[in-house]
This record gives structure tokens, C-alpha cells and sequence, in this order.
């Protein structure tokens, strides 16, 4: 979901955008306005980032997995090695080193699949080869409900991160990273367009046989424009990221959706008829995931919170189970309703069962 | 432009799509909302196309310029020659050629470069070298203002074309074609995504280290949806189609569409301060291109039109001029009003000049 005030401005103006006459995705994209939108639009998102300036801003087409092939095509280059290190922590994070694979060597450096995915490994400075171009993370694993609390020091190797299901939903120092990006749908805005953030001194190693809009220098060099923006996305961005400013910025933001996700686990772990997916030490504060009984019990909860207006309770069809994404639009009575209701579902059950 | 009940049936649903209580951006892409309105939008596509049941209908990340990177990685392994053939009739054909150059041996077969691409080169099968992979053809330039009335043989070689500017403006016998492609901006819907027709035996050539979302056999084996889909391009092509649709289909917009640039063509050919750029015989029906005397009336032509309502006259930045698109959704009374603005600017601005 999208701040309720936003989608409301995009209804009212859709038709007439800056008293033009015209809706935003019928203007050109090379007008004063909407190179205006772009660049305010750039703005807002180094200043509530609190993004460094020798980082680049760059909209690239296709979402995050688009990403999966960007990376190891731009990094690899960076040293003789062509080596990419990946720590696989969910299905997204074994996605993206599998198309990695394409483009150069990859090694799996630490991976928490023998356990299911339900703790972050840790990884140290000495796992990390310092001859790799790069190191790849998925810094939240929306599937199985965990996150970085911390990022890893990789020593001199570019930290690489998946951040798409919780840019901007926490206060992240990105001079840790050598670059991050994210698909726009979960925080930011519609799908089909990432954001990433980029080291410059990154921008500028893809082989020659690289695709065009698969380069970020081509990104860097025509801010975001070597071809037709999805303009329609950069429109909502713009309007989520006032929407989050005038919400009082990231920190805000980030304390709310830990209260938010307290709540959730504070139910879980007062509960012995739900179960919590995630290792306490790893929890998300976007995705919480959760077990039931039996997968009658579960099919009923997903199907009665429907009925009450809450949607989306399934968890993902990889792992079953149930899920509450919690992303940054998502209110506290959006919450709280969720949490009587399990404690209303549990009671009404728990007979049945026990 | 697009057509006006399409923008208003958006700004109408835009917060309640199909009674769910939530937008189409909104929504899961993999839920049974959306994935019947992409099966719809197929569906509507075949029909108002007459495409062939052995053409695979792909929606793409990226526009068209995506494409000038897919077709030939995704075609030159169709023949041991790894070779490209190009017909230039304009900057998007060149750049498209340009990017080719990147996987294989690509050769300029024609070009109308030298007589400033106001025309549209004969290509006859003697000219198409018969071990290359493809040809590729622009089949309208927006620039110039040049189309291909009647599409060359090219033998056994596949033709490609690049529709992006025309795309369901005209009847199309698509089995000429080994495939074609558009960007989705002009005739069909926002930016940011491509359609493309490709016929079946054409998929499952790209190279191993192909990236992921530019492989046509990733698009054809998950019916487009790999990866969280352009949402909400779908759901505005899917109404551009209804429209269309009840608007008679493609065959009756290409009648409009022709009488819409013959009414322009006629102002032109009776004025002598006006010059029309093609050449008559090549004339496109969605952008007429015209000069004026000099740059000072033009300069004040696209001013004064832009008062008077008349947006986007001027000529891309790469030829200068003055430029009308005309696409499907500009009714006769848009040509009419330009037609009329035009005798008036000439009769108030001729003394000046004569």
C-alpha cells in the first residue's frame, strides 16, 4: 500500500498536472516540468537518505531484478579477480547470485539455508576475499521475515545490497556501501523502476558488450534519461517522498515501524498457537512472518482476515505459512487491527486444536 | 495523449480498482485481479492486431531502446553468420544499429542518411544477404515524419521492426515479420514498458549469459511476469485497447488517422510558407513534420500555438522544425484547430517574410 495522501493527490490531479492541462504521464519527459519533477525528486531523496554527495542517484528500469544482472555487468570489472561474493539469506538474495553467474565467477561466501533461512549469517572481514570485486547482501528477505541489524564490514571489497523491502524505512549510514538498490513497490512507489545509489568512483567498469540500459554510466551520464523514464513512477516517488518528509524523515519513520513490528512480536511470543518465523536476534521490522497450527487453521485465518479487510495475510506460495508486510505506509490501527484479530482467531480456535 | 474516458476512468478507479478498496499499483501482480486483467489485455492485443496464434505477445521492461539491446541478443544466434542487418531511416534506426554493434556483425544494408532521411529506402530481397540472423526496420520515424507504406521481403531472413510510433495506428499483416516491438508511449499507453510480437520458432536463441530480463524465453515462460511487472502500464493499455476496441478497432483508426495527416499533408502542399519535410511518397500518419521560413517564425509558430492550446509543435532537438503527432487518441477536431491556427499564422506572418 501507498500513503493514503498521496494516492489521493495522484486521483485529483491525474488529469492536470502543474495546470497543464495534460496528465503527467501524457507530458515529454524532456519538458521543464518534468526535468523539474526528476531533479526535486533527486533532492528529496539525498536529503532524506541523507545520502552522500559522492554517490549517484540513478532510476533504472525494470526493478531489482533488473539489478541481479546490473551488478555483476557493472562490479565484476572493478578487479582482475571478475569475482562476486554473495551471502544468500532468502530466495531473492539465491535469485541474484544465480544470474550473477552468467557474468563472472561467483562464490556463495555464507548462507543460512540449512537452517531455512531463519537467521542472518555473520559475516567477518576474514571471510571476505580481498581480491573480489564485490560482496552482495539482501539487507531485508521479505519471504522469511529477517534483516540486517547491522551490515557487515567487508575491509577494502564494495558492500553491495538488496535493499528493496525497506529502503527508506530505516536510518541506513550508506557510506558503508558501495552501492544499494531497490525496486520502487514496496516503499517507494509502482512497480517497474529501481532506485540505486552508487559510489561514482563505481560507475564507469561495464564490459563494451554491455547493455545500454544496463549501464549505470549511461544512467549517471544522462540522469536517468537516455531513453523514455518511467514517468508515471518518478510522479509517485516524488509525492511518497514529500509524503515521508512532512511525516518528519526516515528516523521517524523507523521508530514507528519498530513499534509497529513490536507489537506483532510481542503477540507472537505471548502466543503458543502462533509461532514466529525468524531467529529473535534477526527479525524484520517490513516482513513478519509467522507459522499457524495446521494449514487448515491457516487457510481459515487468511480467509476470515479477508472478510475483516485485511489482506495480503498469505504467506509467500515459496514457504507458506502467513505474513504481515508492514512497510512504511502501513498505520499503527492497520496493526493493531491485525493483532486483535489474531488474539480473537486464536480464541475462537485454540479448542479445536489443543 | 491519451484517450480522455481512458484518463478519467483511471482518476476514477485510481483508489478502488475492481471493488478491492485498493489502486492497481497497489495490488499483488501475482494475485487473480491482476493476473486476469494481463490475460484480458492478451487477449485484446491478439484481436485488434489480428495476430497469429504462432506469435508470442511479451510486455517488456524498458521501452523500446531495452529492445535495440534484446533483438540481437536475443537473434543473431539464429544463424552460424551472427550477423545484423540494418536499414537507417532516422536517429532511433542508428541508434539501434548502433547498439547492435555490441553482440555481433552488424551492417548498414540501406541508409537514407545522405538525402536527410526524408525518404524510405528500397530494400528487395537481392539486397538482403541470406545467411544473416535478421534484418531491422523502423517502420515509422518520428523525426522525419517517414514510414514504410508497404514493409520490404526480405526473403528467408526474419524482418524486425521497431513500431514504437505506430503501433496499432494501422492495419498490419504481421506475418511478414519475424517480430516487432513498441514502446508503449505513443499509441498505447505510459512510458516505461515495450510490447513485442515475436513469433514462436524466434524464442529460445539468447546466449547463456543473456541477462535474465531480456531474454524472450524468460517473458514467454512466465507470461511476462519473471519479475514484478509494470503494473500500472498493463492496466492503462488494457483500457487503451478497450477503447480502441469500441471505437470500431484498428482498421477504423487507421481511416481516421489517414484523414487526420491528409488534412495536415493538404495545408502543407497548397502553402508556400510552409514545407513539408518526407517525401510524398513516404509520408507517416502519426507525425507530420514541417518547416517554416526561418527560425524566428518558428520560434514564435510553437510560442503562439502553445497559447492557444496546441502543445508539443516543436521538432525534436535533433532536426529543429515543426512537428505534429498525431496518434491515435488526437481527434479530427485537434487537426482541425492546428489546420486553422496554421492559414492564420501564415496570413498574419507572410508580409513579414515575402
Amino acid at each position: 500500500m501507498l500513503p493514503v495522501p498521496v494516492m489521493k493527490q495522484v486521483q485529483e490531479e491525474f488529469l492536470d498536472f502543474n495546470h497543464l492541462g495534460a496528465s503527467v504521464i501524457e507530458i515529454s519527459h524532456r519538458g521543464k516540468d518534468f526535468e523539474a519533477l526528476l531533479a526535486e525528486t533527486d533532492v528529496l531523496m539525498r536529503e532524506l537518505a541523507e545520502l552522500p554527495e559522492n554517490y549517484e542517484i540513478l532510476y533504472i528500469h525494470g526493478g531489482a531484478q533488473m539489478l541481479f544482472s546490473a551488478v555483476p555487468l557493472n562490479l565484476l570489472g572493478l578487479q582482475p579477480s571478475k569475482k562476486g561474493l554473495y551471502v544468500e539469506t532468502g530466495n531473492f538474495a539465491q535469485i541474484a547470485r544465480k544470474e550473477a553467474e552468467k557474468f563472472g565467477q561467483i562464490e556463495v561466501v555464507l548462507s543460512s539455508e540449512a537452517g531455512g533461512f531463519k537467521e542472518i549469517p555473520t559475516l567477518t572481514p576474514e571471510l571476505v576475499d580481498q581480491s573480489a570485486s564485490y560482496v552482495h547482501i539482501t539487507s531485508n528477505n521479505t519471504l522469511y521475515g529477517t534483516r540486517y541489524h547491522r551490515f557487515p564490514k567487508t575491509g577494502s571489497v564494495p558492500l553491495v545490497a538488496d535493499m528493496t523491502s525497506e529502503i527508506l524505512s530505516r536510518k541506513v549510514d550508506y557510506s558503508q556501501f558501495g552501492m544499494i538498490y531497490a525496486g520502487a513497490q514496496k516503499n517507494l512507489g509502482p512497480s517497474g523502476i529501481a532506485v540505486a545509489f552508487v559510489r561514482k568512483d563505481l560507475i564507469g567498469h561495464a564490459p563494451k558488450n554491455c547493455p545500454k540500459l544496463l549501464d549505470f554510466k549511461v544512467y549517471a551520464d544522462n540522469h536517468s534519461m537516455a531513453n523514455t523514464i518511467n514517468t508515471f513512477a518518478i510522479y509517485v516517488m516524488n509525492l511518497v517522498l514529500k509524503w515521508l518528509k512532512a511525516e518528519g524523515g526516515v528516523g521517524v519513520l523507523e521508530q514507528r515501524n519498530e513499534a509497529k513490528a513490536k507489537r506483532l512480536y510481542q503477540a507472537l511470543d505471548q502466543s503458543d498457537f502462533y509461532s514466529s518465523v525468524a531467529h529473535k536476534d534477526h527479525r524484520s521490522s517490513m516482513n513478519v512472518c509467522f507459522n499457524l497450527p495446521n494449514e487448515t487453521l491457516l487457510d481459515r485465518f487468511v480467509k476470515e482476515a479477508l472478510a475483516e479487510g485485511l489482506y495480503a495475510l498469505k504467506g509467500h506460495r515459496a514457504v507458506g505459512g502467513a505474513r504481515a508486510s508492514i512497510y512504511n505506509a502501513m498505520p499503527m490501527e492497520g496493526i493493531e487491527a491485525l493483532a486483535q484479530f489474531m488474539a480473537e482467531f486464536e480464541r475462537k480456535n485454540r479448542q479445536s486444536t489443543f
